[in-house]
């Protein structure tokens, strides 16, 4: 799968994200994968029901995974912090 | 399975939710739901992160589940609104 096919999720309004994946599906992508980290997740969340229930309903929920990224420390010596991570594959 | 098996993620930090869990397991649960609603979903997926890679290392997420929940409006004549949920199954 192409990795062109993610919507990368952050702190923009639910809409926004909402629009990207019906883009993707409208554009022939047959999976679209949805992803975020830390407090962004609640909002993947949001954004996989909306699309669904919403605008495609014919879409189905194929994979829901989720996992920890370690993030760099911020400055030399301190500790690397981790952050959830979940990831929602979407399919047509 | 019996519905005792739940943990309901609300406001309170991580670990007390982490310590519910375990307290399950230990309790001979073999399966814990970890539940969560709306901006508790982020917390829920860190709880479920913590529980598998500090503490208990052989519980695996069975199934992760999506999906919304429509809130009684809180005044007469308001319309409802709408609250992503998550589910997620762990078994040891």
């Amino acid at each position: 799968m192409s990795e062109s096919n993610s919507v990368l999720i952050g702190n923009k309004p639910v809409m926004n994200y909402v629009l990207a994946c019906i883009t993707l599906f409208h554009g022939g992508a047959k999976e679209v994968n949805v992803k975020a980290r830390g407090r962004s997740i609640s909002r993947a969340v949001d954004v996989v029901e909306v699309v669904r229930r919403r605008f495609l309903p014919d879409v189905k929920i194929r994979k829901v995974g989720i996992g920890t990224q370690q993030m760099a420390p911020r400055e030399e010596g301190s500790t690397p912090t981790n952050v959830s991570t979940i990831e929602i594959t979407l399919e047509s």
